[in-house]
């Protein structure tokens, strides 16, 4: 099989969007269970939050003119007429010439203007000595200050972390709305494979594209409806494919090495109505050229390379923005980071170079090592914390260039 | 209560440690339920990787000397005398003056030196033309190559990731021993509080600092045995701390606002045996000053504040690194990022400030912008993305100045 029309992954993720709609479906989960989920609707404030006008210290109600101008040297009294108990609402208006004790969370006294922080006060009998003036709102959270009702507060898609759960909380949402879970398939060919739990005879290896690509996907909130090793036979394939298009919203097959295996996908891909439904016939990408990516009764089947670091580098830079796309995600967290390479690439004429690297933070900047070793070798990815792209027909990259990494 | 005793985060670590050991136990998972989790043990390699000599390239196995010279303008012929299967032995040693097909990912023939790809060679009836020499090596993986055995490849501690999941499965790592998840119960007290899922009355709101606790605590492997409200009464907080004693590993209690919680916090921690049982009393961090800690029974006991960002900048910065202590986790993932502060703010004497920020990749370069919001609003809390750290007696933050930001 030649690719020749080889696409670039970008061009490749616009061709995936223009066929495949978002899945439609939610779940709804106990606060606790949202996070690492995507929100499947906005979240609007149905409440002020706060709700009443709140104290942020312990200390005394006032009415600014009240304690104009008092000092340290020149205190002013007050008498206390009430104390505001936490949680309960404010009893009594505040009457000028007066104070009243508010906690911390407490409610402010209509008609009070600040609130003066208790260690800045003196108790003297029944009356308070303050020895600070007050500027007007001082210390106090007005109602709908932190946020409005009616307000957009997280947007649809949001991934959901722990910054996120004051709000939920604060708001009420003790059930959330999130993206169902796409459903995949994972399937791989190759005689040479044999499962993770068997000892390889002499010339096998164990199967661990299925583990890479399981691992990517339930990093990302795939439900993997399937996952085994298929013979190669055209028969063989065609019946498993036929099986998971039943159950699955996305198939991800995984070529064995061989170039026999790779023509097959194409060649089972497009025995199914509708031919020719591969659509994408190689990425110009290295690792990862031979990707082949289809339409089936409307869900996507992605023919990975073989080469572990192939396999992986796809997932990451194809499959996985994708599955934010179809699962509606807009991950919330930091992607990508600026970086010093410590190395010296070519660029690749036709392809664009997706290198792993290790960073490391090394006097305020962080500094990308490459990872080397031939392709696929497994050790060497498992050192990587990013990636950089090097792209097609650029000058390359020297030693001291400035580069934008991927985290893994 | 008074902290006077403050210390910054560091030393509080220190003392942690100092009494804590981490938490013995381990859980046995299957290979695709290990992501996320930390290794109980190094990973070793019981085998070579590869196990025989592989070929990279679909192509022709040649002993260097015999295309020696081959080229476009005048290729060498060779005869072939055998084909190596894909996942079976190669059966026949190559002699001199023939070649053998080999396959990507097949093993190469006793005595071959060379791999020859095999868009660089052309079948001339029995024979095939070479139009390139070879290198001794090329295009060859040699045994342990990629790893070799008896090698530590992963260390104890490492969160597994998917960077990781091709040399797990390619090792036979089917079942993976894992660090067991450390057991927290979650206690809050203040009578303002109500429960996320009801409707606070007038000066009530709702309890957000348990979720803020879950959620951080969820990211990191907890499991949550308890989590629930209790009455501020001396009575009430010390019979719930003593049965969350006997399951859980560690109590984070979080206090109401009222000045009068924290004093019992730090009564009934002291109320049992072994006092005084608080040794930290007060963190010289912004927001968060109001943090205790204590042991009793070996287990440790947090006092984190009521207000919902110093709650949550105390889980970060304290609570979180402990626990990554305890439960014996490496974070594999980049934890901070330089930035470019796009702000300006004083340094506080005698606290670190930690700074929520939302860092936005421009130019190349990340940028921090400070969220406003007064003290503990969950809003601005939620558009965060990272914090950094201003210590206490540095001369404050400057526009333009280059920072460290923790990513959340």
């Amino acid at each position: 099989m030649a690719y020749l029309n080889v696409v670039r992954v970008e061009e490749a993720l616009e061709q995936l969007k223009e066929r495949f709609k978002p899945l439609a479906g939610y779940e709804r989960l106990d606060l606790n269970r949202c996070f690492g989920r995507s929100l499947f609707e906005p979240i609007v404030a149905n409440e002020n939050l706060p709700d009443f006008r709140r104290s942020m210290v312990d200390g005394y109600a006032v009415i600014c003119t009240d304690v104009l101008g008092a000092s340290e040297q020149s205190p002013i009294l007050l008498t206390v007429t009430d104390q505001v108990a936490i949680g309960m609402k404010a009893e009594q208006p505040l009457i000028e010439g007066t104070t009243q004790y508010v906690p911390t969370g407490g409610e402010i006294p209509q008609n009070a203007e600040a609130m003066v922080m208790i260690e800045h006060t003196e108790a003297i009998g029944e009356d308070i000595a303050f020895y600070t003036s007050a500027r007007s709102g001082e210390h106090i959270v007005t109602v709908g200050e932190d946020v409005k009702k009616g307000k957009t507060v997280l947007a649809k898609g949001t991934k959901l972390a722990p910054q996120h759960a004051g709000l939920l909380a604060s708001l009420g949402y003790h059930v959330v709305n999130v993206n169902r879970k796409p459903k995949v398939a994972i399937l791989s060919t190759g005689d040479e494979l044999v499962e993770v739990n068997q000892m390889p005879d002499y010339g096998q290896v164990r199967d661990c594209n299925r583990s890479i690509i399981a691992s990517i996907l339930l990093e990302n909130n795939c439900e993997i409806v399937y996952s085994g090793h298929v013979s190669d036979t055209f028969d063989g394939l065609k019946s498993v494919v036929e099986n998971a298009l039943e159950n699955a919203d996305i198939l991800i097959l995984s070529g064995g090495s061989s170039a026999g295996t790779k023509d097959m996908t194409q060649m089972v891909i497009d025995s199914f109505e509708g031919a020719p439904n591969v659509f994408i016939h190689g990425l110009a990408i290295k690792p990862g050229k031979p990707t082949i990516v289809g339409k089936i009764r409307d869900k996507a089947i992605f023919g990975l390379p073989g080469h572990p670091a192939a396999c992986f580098i796809t997932m990451k830079a194809l499959v996985e923005p994708f599955i934010h796309y179809v699962s509606g995600e807009n991950p919330s967290r930091i992607q990508s980071v600026p970086c010093i390479a410590d190395f010296q690439i070519y660029a690749s004429s036709g392809r664009d170079v997706y290198q792993l690297v290790k960073l490391t933070l090394k006097d305020g900047e962080l500094i990308a090592s490459v990872l080397y070793g031939k392709s696929g070798m497994v050790s060497a990815m498992s050192e990587a914390n990013a990636y950089v792209v090097i792209p097609m027909n650029h000058e390359g990259v020297m030693k001291g260039d400035r580069l934008t990494a991927y985290l893994l």
